[in-house]
């Protein structure tokens, strides 16, 4: 194995500093500039704080405007159920995992059972000759991708290495045995900081390095000098864990082909990317590959990319010539698919006596695991934008190891990072001896991103705070400081923190087509995955809104790259905000097709009409009025200056840019209560709050399920999820669901959601994404909840009971 | 039965005479006179000609800009095979009637034995008890519908009664055994001439007479002022047949419920007009019926209308609570769906000694069976619009009879009229002692549609005829007016003629959206159905045009009610021209998005830039170039001003308006050569020639496969296709392909195929339709070749060898 050395020379990211300012980072400078009078450098070197200027103005007249529209609305903020509930829950529904094309065969995946080595000899005849086998698949029939779609050198366990395709599942299953390899076993790493360890083995040959990629760096004012002037320093280390998404739906994929044609049916976030990935993958034109994902049983970041999986499905059913679905088994996904990465980290926080928070240092080391995309090592966004804090140091690696792909789940790397930092913010808050509460509500920046200088969008992070403290009663709970503990018997204990995340802005592609039919009825073509988050019924709801009609009489697609465009990932927080924008935009430019043929109709000026209930009607005189179908009929196109009559429904559409000059980010704040049984060290949660800053709720029960099973999936990191790889063997020891241990409704707390919308400028209605942010709390409040309870900080999750009684005895 | 007595008014067409004008007519004679100089009135005032005018040259221009573009093209021009015609000759490709959801249930109807009936007792408790039987459907569970859905008094033998949802089709056909009925037998007519008359039974009681509408009726000049001053004169009755359009595909619907949304699959040539009656029935938001149509085996107007078996599948799935499918049977698809109305027609034409024609009188009627359209009382349009015939009076009726609904087969009425007309001026050939060639030579008008006084968008008559005679050889194989035969052996005989047809004109709604991915390869997102005419590969090659790719970078979506926008119907031989300039307009509003982007790129005027071969480059400088896949990225959106990135691939729609001021019609020649045999009265088909005017053949290959398969459908109409009704019981006895013949391979003659590429002013790349005139010539040109070979004329379709042999011994 070839080493290289390569130095690792820290960059500057892109708002840090201005030694190396990029062409993006002028612009908003400039535009920083428009807004406050000066630049973030300008105002560093005046000292001052930034002061409400025409500019901040006018931020606050729109928002003021976005809030008059969302109150003046009819179907946003209205509470209704998932339009696709009914089937869902009856499973009429049809997942991708339920499409069974006729003649379609079946498929098993022969894996890697090392962490990394090398197929000295691969033989699939008698695999071949099983009667019922249709199709083998080898390296040798696959084109190039990474990762490889069929591992010569497999380098984490699990990793593919050849596939039948068979008319059931049990042949498929008994030709795997009848494969026969021979492997050469190879060292492995599994720890980011082994992996960059000088003399650590080499991940797979195909690398120069298992550190290749430049860690990512963030630094402000003087780290060194500010932890000087701190009057209280903390710090500590944390490890998370490796964790799965654990989706109800596995991943699965099924091919059809059709001469020069391909269509995969699949359980996806994002069809599009997948798309064009599977398309240069096979040298194909994107327009003759079709993904269609109609419902997705779950995603939480684990179903957004290309994976061999798809493409051995695809290969498979060219060479059998038949269909070929792939439906993965549990331990399949556990050892194909991503899994969230665990993370290390060395975090130092100072503050002065009063509470101000003055240095921030970090290192923090991240496994990717074999590929895969660069892992976020940064995410502790609340130290570093909402906190006022002038002093950082931040480093971040991402080395590649011999463990699956890693990759985002729900929040990527913000549950780690802000479980880091509210650990250690807890700890000053009893070294300056004040309410943990205080010291965020000291420390929260409101108006201006502290790392890009650009007003946020919306953040309600202090509304969030103080409602979710009165609902939850933390004066009336939270005991102080304690001293004393009866560790003989279960003790109750509660834990807080606040947040910024940084997920949920706006990002292109935005776009939507947004059709009126004959009757008045609208129909959104559209990409936006269905994920269980009620997507397309707030969809449905922002066109009804610009529409005037009834909710009921909207219907909004699947995504079919076949018939939409794409629209971006549902995943980032970023679907209602960005899709629901490209929606809206959608319908507003079918909304005015429809005016125009109105407005002439009614001999009246197009922007005195208004529509309400399907009517649309004269302002001045509702008297003068038509119904959407009317007008749908009087729709007219203009050619030459001539005005035609169109004769055909309206067809809206959009493309949205990224808007520019705003921080747009997902903020919160949650409040835990927990009982500890000292003696088996379980910890039961009671009681949850958790407010979040969501700008506006277009639907509040879709909210208020969001952050519900937000805080469920989040009491599962915080307790018991972790994926398991043994370190003498490399292998993952529990790749299924009775030894991955998931909550289930038996340990069901009270949970109480609080929706803060203080509108967001940007988002349709006033409306910014939540989908994510709902897991961060869980895992630090209950660690602070823990510690009120019996003592014990606790900085590696999930928090077994394993580790509060190794914990607790070491008291 | 009440009986109401109503005056038929005669009413005036449009534009057969100014008495009654229209506002629509009014507009089109200023526009007439703009182009022309002079409206209609006033020329014929003046007795004159219209001259060339600088209106006529501009047009001339515009024809010959047209003829350019189609000559510079590179993908339209090209023999390409239809892009599904793989799937679809090696049965891979998925039909609406390959559709089997999960636990879908199986339907068979019970259907009325009598032509006019009362139901007086329908029992199905017998049959809902059957086991497997899972809903029973009767007249009561229906909505209103026109035909009813299941009747109540059945009007024509076959309508529907009861149905039956079971969990398969011999469990369904059982429990119809099951149902009890007891019916009261109702007087019935089934011609048209019979239905008229005082006293004939009432077709249905929901009808207060069984000729409520008015009759069609045209004028102009005066016919009986023509006749006396015509020197030649032929007259006689015709006769055509009850047909059945026997499409490959059965007619078939499934239905699937979730919750409030239904989903149809069905074989279908216009399923938005589908959806939108279907959904009014159920009294649905159009948006919340999707139907589906991947692919139609066959329409040739049968697959146009929502019926009730649509109905009955969609009310039947939703009292299961389970999927449900019907595949008609072949005798269901006689008994329920349309066929081709009988015309009986007198017609009197007139003629100077020169040729000239100057008079033509027609009295025709047609049966319209107990519901459905308004039958086409008026197609023989070769006569009134391209002769220039001064003396027109014709009346046509449609009174309904106790038959199945009539409706549209291929070209509607075109081929009766035709048939009738063509026949006689081969008569008048006779008796003027002229070359029937020269008689249409003589009489044909190539500029100006006669009865709308519009410039014809393109007319390629004359070169058809000429063409398709040179081909033929008719010089060489026609003996003149011969007298002399041997009766006793085999004869061979060759007939002619020529044609306008009313089908092809532009109409909307035209819409399309035609979208970019990434990569630059195309999609075409419309909802013409794919009928097996090359619909989607022409669609395909349209959109590879405009836009610089290869065709195989372009795919077509199928119709699909939830993702595309209305379009129209495929058939009235629009799709190429009416849905073709959608695709084409929206695939011009994706190339002009395309070079807004490319232009800022590259820093050239958006005008100075062309692309070909997937490159975009500036046509002064083509080393300023870059691909549409690097022109995608570049795409912008202007937002107040601002150009900002778009970051979405390419969105272009259109929505095309119906052009005014030119006449739009087909236009074609053919030229048959039969053998008779007199012992058997079996008629063989030689040879066929048949020139039509294209406009300009998209594509040469599906042009040459629209001929071929519409002469042989012609044939079918001529020799063998007839639909019987026992005059006695008013009963079908031959709904079924045993007794209803059809021809075969082993009777194909030699066929010739020419496509006339004039260029059509208005079709995009200067094409026009094609689908329809195919089937006009095979049967006057056969009944004229019949003559010249036997001396007998037929005059009465199909011409069976019962008919000829009848015809033959009444010499």
């Amino acid at each position: 194995m070839a080493k290289t050395k390569k130095t690792l020379a820290p960059i500057h990211w892109e708002f840090g500093t201005l030694r190396n300012p990029t062409p993006l980072m002028l612009e908003l400078e400039e535009y920083s500039k428009e807004l406050y009078g000066f630049t973030q450098v300008e105002r560093v070197m005046r000292g001052e704080e930034a002061a409400p200027t025409a500019a901040q103005q006018r931020i606050d007249r729109a928002r003021a405007e976005a809030a008059a529209a969302a109150l003046a609305s009819t179907a946003v903020g209205t509470r209704l159920p998932d339009m696709h509930g009914y089937e869902k829950v009856t499973g009429k529904a049809t997942f991708p995992v339920d499409v069974y094309p006729a003649s379609g065969l079946y498929t098993r995946v022969l894996r890697s059972p090392y962490p990394h080595a090398k197929v000295k000899r691969l033989d699939v005849s008698k695999a071949e000759q099983l009667p019922g086998v249709m199709a083998v698949l080898t390296p040798k029939d696959c084109p190039t991708m990474d990762p490889p779609i069929l591992a010569e050198e497999p380098s984490h366990h699990g990793e593919a290495v050849a596939a039948v395709a068979a008319v059931d599942e049990g042949v498929a299953e008994a030709a795997l045995r009848l494969i026969e390899v021979e492997y050469e076993q190879l060292p492995f790493v599994l720890e980011a900081r082994d992996a960059m360890k000088p003399g650590a083995p080499l991940v797979n040959s195909r690398y120069r390095s298992n550190a290749p990629r430049d860690p990512f760096v963030y630094k402000r004012g003087d780290a060194a000098k500010g932890f000087a002037e701190a009057d209280v320093i903390v710090e500590g280390t944390s490890q998370t864990a490796w964790e799965q998404h654990v989706a109800m739906e596995p991943h699965n994929a099924t091919a059809l082909w059709e001469r020069d044609k391909l269509t995969i049916w699949t359980s996806s976030q994002y069809v599009h990317r997948q798309r064009d990935v599977i398309a240069d993958t096979l040298k194909m034109p994107h327009s003759k590959v079709r993904l269609i994902s109609e419902y997705t049983g779950g995603g939480f970041g684990d179903k957004t990319r290309a994976y061999p999986y798809h493409m051995i499905a695809a290969l498979l059913a060219k060479k059998a010539g038949r269909p070929v679905r792939y439906e993965l088994t549990r331990k399949d996904v556990f050892l194909e698919c991503t899994h969230n990465y665990p993370k290390y980290q060395e975090l130092r926080l100072g503050f002065k006596r009063d509470g101000a928070m003055v240095a921030l240092q970090s290192r923090a080391w991240v496994a990717t695991g074999d590929s895969g995309a660069r892992s976020n090592a940064d995410d502790f966004e609340s130290a570093i934008r909402i906190f006022k804090c002038p002093n950082v140091d931040v480093i971040g690696y991402a080395p590649y190891t011999n463990t699956g792909i890693s990759g985002a789940l729900r929040t990527v790397g913000e549950p780690s990072g802000n479980f880091a930092f509210a650990i250690l913010v807890d700890q000053a808050a009893e070294k300056l001896n004040m309410d943990p509460l205080d010291l965020y509500l000291k420390n929260i920046e409101e108006r201006v991103d502290q790392v890009v200088n650009l007003p946020f969008s919306s953040n309600g992070v202090r509304e969030c705070l103080l409602k979710a403290a009165e609902a939850f009663g933390w004066k009336q709970k939270w005991q102080g400081w304690r001293k004393q503990r009866d560790l003989t018997k279960p003790q109750r204990g509660v834990g807080m923190m606040a947040f910024l995340c940084n997920k949920g802005a706006m990002s292109v592609p935005m776009t939507a087509v947004c059709q009126i039919d004959r009757d008045g009825s609208v129909r959104v073509v559209q990409a936006g995955a269905d994920l269980g988050g009620g997507q397309r019924t707030t969809f449905a709801m922002i066109a009804a809104e610009v529409l005037g009609v009834a909710v009921g009489r909207v219907t909004v697609t699947k995504p079919d790259t076949e018939v939409t465009s794409d629209t971006g990932i549902v995943a980032g927080s970023r679907a209602t905000k960005s899709i629901g924008s490209a929606v809206k935009a959608a319908a507003e430019d079918a909304r005015a097709q429809l005016l125009e043929g109105a407005a002439l109709k009614l001999n009246v000026p197009q922007s005195d009409l208004d529509i309400a209930d399907g009517v649309i009607f004269a302002k001045a005189d509702p008297s003068k009025k038509l119904t959407i179908a009317e007008a749908v009929a009087a729709g007219v196109v203009v050619v030459d200056q001539v005005v035609l009559p169109a004769g055909a429904p309206i067809i809206g559409k959009a493309v949205v840019p990224a808007p520019r000059g705003y921080s747009q980010k997902t903020l919160g704040a949650g409040f835990f209560e927990v009982e500890v049984d000292p003696g088996t060290g379980m910890v039961k949660v009671l009681k949850i709050v958790q407010a979040h800053d969501v700008g506006k709720a277009i639907n509040p029960l879709a909210v208020e399920n969001q952050i519900i099973g937000g805080a469920i999936q989040g009491m599962g990191k915080a307790l018991t999820e972790e994926m398991i790889y043994d370190p003498a063997t490399g292998v993952v020891v529990n790749p299924n669901l009775d030894d991955y241990k998931l909550h289930m409704m038996a340990t069901m707390p009270e949970i109480t959601t609080i929706a803060v919308e203080p509108i967001d400028v940007l988002g349709p209605f006033g409306a910014k994404g939540l989908g994510e942010p709902v897991n961060i709390p869980a895992s630090p409040c209950i660690a602070n909840a823990i510690y009120d309870a019996m003592g014990v900080r606790l900085s590696e999750i999930p928090m077994t009971p394993y580790r509060i009684l190794k914990a607790v005895r070491s008291l």
